[in-house]
């Protein structure tokens, strides 16, 4: 009896490709073509008849198979891979009773369920490198438009001197371009075969266990491991860090997107689509849809990949428990990450921008974000400490009459005496006081190209 | 386009009963249980026709609804309830065209979602009720039943003097009666209608709000809290965190059977079932195909557990994406919860146990677990000083002749002077050495049946 | 050779009081009190001296011991309990060779490390509660002031209809109410002796075993369990669970409090002091010192939780590893917990408000916060239909002209058919579309009251 | 007033060199650093005169502040920085009065307190990473001290194929290299100096920032980011990430260990030493000491490590909570994986290995662990359906009747046909079924010599 659906969130917050990578066809598809391979690869050694590839090939399709009986056998048999051999012999002894002696030889159900997850893994791979890669485009391409666009830094959710839009998303997209790197420096570690038989010897292929060995990492495009790695579970985690660090970086620029988007700062929005995040009573309101996502993923991924590493310490040759607490919660991390990224896509290509109100919210200390900029070349004519106090006097006056800092300035004879209207005017336009924002921006747009 | 089913380990990990309450329809049900509870409310408070009730509860039918459109509209709204109540909306007015403006009013997104989640609970509470209670007979029948059956005690994995069967049982029956009390405290704080308007406030019911907000609350048998709590997420941690502490009991509960099912120890075991756990190859073998659900919930539960703690700092009246990331953590919390007491009502029940194979290992260490109650004799009649050193010395003589205590013992005219062979006999006895294990035994069986 | 102190950040994050219950004294004064009362209770029921008694209590004091030396012999010995043990014994020995063999006599390690634990969390319970009652206190003062101060609801970090600062501040109140009802649940499992000898049966005092542990308890005020529990966490670990939620509670005050301090928002604040957070270069900078570690609290305590439950599957009668990561973890939770509610208790009594800014943020969108009041008004008179039809228009219209929705609303001789200039102006004050705010302020006083 | 120490449990859990690197002294002296740099820096590039530079570095020194002092400040200031260059001030000030107008120019709170920060974990990047060297020299070496040592595989914890205890070692060490990969390829990504000045443009610099920034990274020899990477923490959270994935490993030895060394098992022991997890009342027992460290560290880390990822959201230009939950959280998790090395080194130094042991084990199911190696020859001569079906007759016969899979073997005449008694024992024989064993080994060594 088929349990009913479990997904209502699944479009929302999962990537359409990667859910079909860590669905039932997709893991079921991936352990039958380990054993698939196993075949060719034996055939090849000689081990077993040429005659047999054929029929086994054939029923290695995940489409024969009933993943509700093959779900309720997993309850009882402790794994998936013991019910889904057998299900297999049966088809292939359906076809060609001869074929299904063949099938699964020397092999245990952690190297058909370990390959199986390697081979999805790869695809996961695939599909976040690709979209990790376009994201980098589009955030590059956004840093340049952007690259001289003032708007306020904020430090401790305060103004602070100002910025660029430019270079905040560059900041983005240097994130981006490392974790690129970490993926490639950590796929040969990642793709590597898992065959080691009941305990790890290959004991029961005598002699011919490092030929059928290699055979089988060649058929499936994988490396062959130093050694069977069915309780070394690095090689997983790690790519459950890495994925980690993306949910956590596309978490800070779902982060900050929303905090802009706020009513009240009101900078950036995420595109706007029929019926998206709007409210008909109330239609100023921009609610930040992929931006919660974003945030709702950097919120769930640390937590799953505290499960990895908690059931890393995995017991001899083969873990109870642990090695079963990972069996949903890495594909789990790779779904929600994939889900972040098509949302990271859609924002960062669709970005609204309101360089006005950047300009305006400079405004709102009234020119005290610059002071700094005036203190620094006051300080060259009337030296540090004077400039200092002459203009931390200033500002408090500022604040108390409530005063742009400008007419305050213009005021003062002591600034009057150095600086001139057009000197003043100049020092408190924000367009004049963005130091390296430029070069940040062309720095980070460097590296993303020279990595590509 | 419905995407494919991702439930292969569903059986193994999440009870049936469970996984309804928290699968699609499950979901889609609570919230319309909502909308329907609201339509009644709100007609008996005179807030709209009575007429409109029928039409709007004859909607309210999940079975109604094609969850798969439902789910890619969630990707466009950010939530639920909104394309939900649009749906809603329109069935009713399939039937009913006047009916259907009298449906959710007054009511926001977060409304039916919550008091959804709600009504979703209050069937998860009571089905890990019910199981508890269960596990909690079994375990008492089962502590009573090997109430005298001794066993080596294991500190740091390390043999110690000996405890009996039924006290370690006992042990795990006083948490569950502990997790009991705790569920039943934490009622009154969780089963609360959420229920306050765009901003919490029921403005738009203006005077109607509390009338309406009572009749509510009764319709669906829920409490009304001091006031709505949309981002006050405690009531929800709060039983998330008692999941997580009985994942971790019933965690410690399948730790201690794995080791015991060791082919080096092979004192207690899961029961036997035809395919279960068994090996072709192996027959000797007895995989603990239980216990690796109730190690790797307590695996998994931390890590989802450490998600609703970090989301609990919700933004003012609504969250961003802290929200976001409950909706599928504190559902699995429920599902693998219930999964782990499946599994634990099946050992328990089925435990089978070798009392000899116990005795046996006792002697592993030949005689030298019961030092102690040796030591303590001798100490009344030579002094406690005369006579530590004195067995201190034997028993190293037994380790470096590789000898049984009660021979070393024997052979020594100091002991024997104070000790018959009988005294020593007696006192070389596991089953004269322990202690207050039936009192144990006694205590959390009377404690398990006043809570009852 | 001491190692040198590593406390930079401990009077930023963590309260005196608590710092002191969990330091080397605290620890080791905590341990030597469950040895003092061993021997009283030992000596009330005849087993040692009377006599004994006097020597051992006066060598337990913690300004005898070295704790450096403590430590190194811990790193040795593997707990803490055998080196204190054996500088007692030493102790003793010094001022009464006789007194000496009658310390310790029937206790384990484990014995000696969770009683005095459960003494220090007796210490850390009433601490966190006094100041959950003064927070409480505080809150509930705040929150009646302020019952009337209008406020932008916010959701989704959205301006939404209007609020109260006090029904704000009134959630905050509900939450720490709640916790302090869960303190006073769990206190009966948490307070309890940990008695049980080398593996839990008390074996080695044999008819003496209940008696000596009835006096002990009560010798330390504490409830003697249904068994010993030196495996069965859940009473420590359900503790830390509620520290935790009290942590997500401030989180979220924190969190609120950080976003209203925004230059941009500008309407609540933690206090100032004299180099608090300031800037001397940006003297409008407000930077929320304290919120900071509301939120860093916030974020670190649920990664310390699920160390406590990943490790609550202790072996057997005592675990090697899942105990040891308990030691420093739940009194980092406490340490943390207590500086949280330290903070927010500067924040909570010195909440500076700026009612002002609150009522012209809520004008930010130029009265389309308030559209629904009107719509609601508008559909008893027009039919609902109509109305939000009609109110649709005006409020696109005032969007794409920038105008306020009271001018527009003006204009339009559809509305100003059925509702004068007094009746507009009157739905358009965000004083006058508060619904139940001053209830919820109400209702969570009255709980808070009702509690203390 | 100084707070009481709060380190019982450091000599056990830390290693000493790593524990004075996140020292108060330690953390004071990077930042320390920082500034003396700065000031080699800007007076390299002539932004200030040569002459200050040497009152500057003279103030650089830790020992000349007060810890706890600042630690008090730091809770007013909300960092760790603006005290401290307060205080540096002054103290450069009292030297030479001109000189500290030019300490710390340009540069921010979050400058001082990130680039210390990486000052530090390159000295714990490198004490990790020499003593990962260590460790992989030594299993190197036991792996092929151990290389044909015959022990019973263990799948689920239940016996299973044979091993080696040398392939079981080359599996910790095939972790350790990767492990060393890892720490070599991420070093680039994290030793880079951070400096933004304000908000990260450096504006104050005008010109001369690059200049300066390149200068200050030569002096710090760190690398100069693309741009400053404050609120970008995924260098410091991977890094973090490693650690977690080490102690992960280190925790699978530390529970192989513990688990060889129970009383039932008794295969491989921690090196014994005088006081070390014994116990006088039990003198057979073997208290894992080293091991409870390992596994606790793997308990503890990824929780710790999950609040790492938590904290990557940080908002704009610096955040405020998020920053602030890494402070500890990050050297903590350099302290802890720092003593789990350290006992990983001692374990694996100094491991007991009992060869007789793992043979008599080998023999606790009477054979029937190498049922699978007779059926393999028997399937070649009588085909593999019959050979199976006969062995598996066998099996249940030996467990039935309780003899040896060996003696039935030899009565049974369809066996005894194919096999003479010369070739059943054989096949018996432990040491003829161990399959690549050896290969594993060597492959795991060249790894680590290649890395090297």
């Amino acid at each position: 009896m088929q349990r009913p659906s479990n997904q209502l969130f699944d479009a929302y917050f999962v990537a359409r490709d990667m859910a079909q990578v860590f669905s039932d066809p997709g893991r079921v598809q991936a352990m039958l073509d380990f054993e698939a391979a196993l075949a060719r690869a034996q055939a090849r050694v000689g081990l077993i008849p040429q005659a047999a590839v054929a029929p086994i090939a054939a029923a290695c399709q995940a489409g024969l198979y009933d993943f509700s009986a093959l779900g309720e056998a997993i309850a009882t048999a402790g794994n998936s891979a013991i019910p889904l051999v057998k299900a297999l012999g049966k088809q292939i002894a359906a076809g060609d009773a001869g074929a299904e002696r063949y099938v699964h030889l020397g092999a245990t159900s952690q190297d058909v369920m370990d390959s199986g997850l390697v081979l999805q893994l790869r695809s996961a791979w695939q599909l976040i490198d690709a979209d990790l890669q376009r994201l980098g485009q589009v955030l590059a391409a956004q840093a340049q438009r952007h690259a001289a666009t003032p708007l306020a830094g904020r430090t401790w959710l305060q103004q602070a001197t100002p910025v660029t839009l430019g270079m905040k998303i560059a900041g983005w997209l240097g994130a981006v371009t490392r974790h690129r790197q970490r993926l490639r420096e950590l796929q040969p570690r990642l793709l590597c075969l898992q065959f080691g038989g009941a305990s790890g010897t290959l004991a029961a292929l005598g002699e011919q266990a490092m030929p059928v060995a290699e055979a089988l990492a060649e058929e499936l495009q994988l490396k062959l491991a130093e050694q069977p790695w069915h309780t070394h579970r690095d090689r997983l985690v790690e790519f459950g860090a890495v994925l980690g660090l993306i949910a956590g970086s596309l978490g800070k620029l779902g982060r900050d997107i929303s905090l802009l988007m706020q009513t009240e700062a009101a900078e950036v929005f995420e595109p706007s689509a029929p019926g998206k995040g709007g409210s008909s009573t109330m239609p100023h309101k921009r609610n930040p849809v992929g931006a919660a996502v974003l945030i709702g993923t950097a919120t769930r991924v640390p937590g799953l990949l505290s499960t990895l590493f908690s059931a890393m310490p995995q017991e001899h040759e083969r873990s109870l428990g642990l090695w079963h607490a990972e069996w949903e919660t890495l594909p789990e991390i790779c779904r929600l990450v994939s889900g972040a990224l098509q949302q990271a896509l859609i924002v960062a290509e669709g970005l609204e921008v309101d360089p006005a109100r950047m300009l305006s919210n400079l405004e709102l200390t009234r020119g005290l974000l610059l002071a700094e900029a005036v203190s620094i070349v006051l300080a060259q004519r009337l030296g540090r400490e004077t400039a200092h106090h002459l203009l931390e006097q200033c500002c408090q006056r500022a604040v108390a009459e409530q005063r742009h800092l400008r007419a305050v300035l213009g005021d003062e004879p002591q600034v009057t005496a150095q600086l001139s209207a057009d000197e003043l005017d100049h020092l408190l336009d924000p367009a004049h006081y963005l130091g390296q924002a430029r070069t940040w921006v062309e720095r980070a747009v460097a590296e993303h190209l020279a990595f590509t």
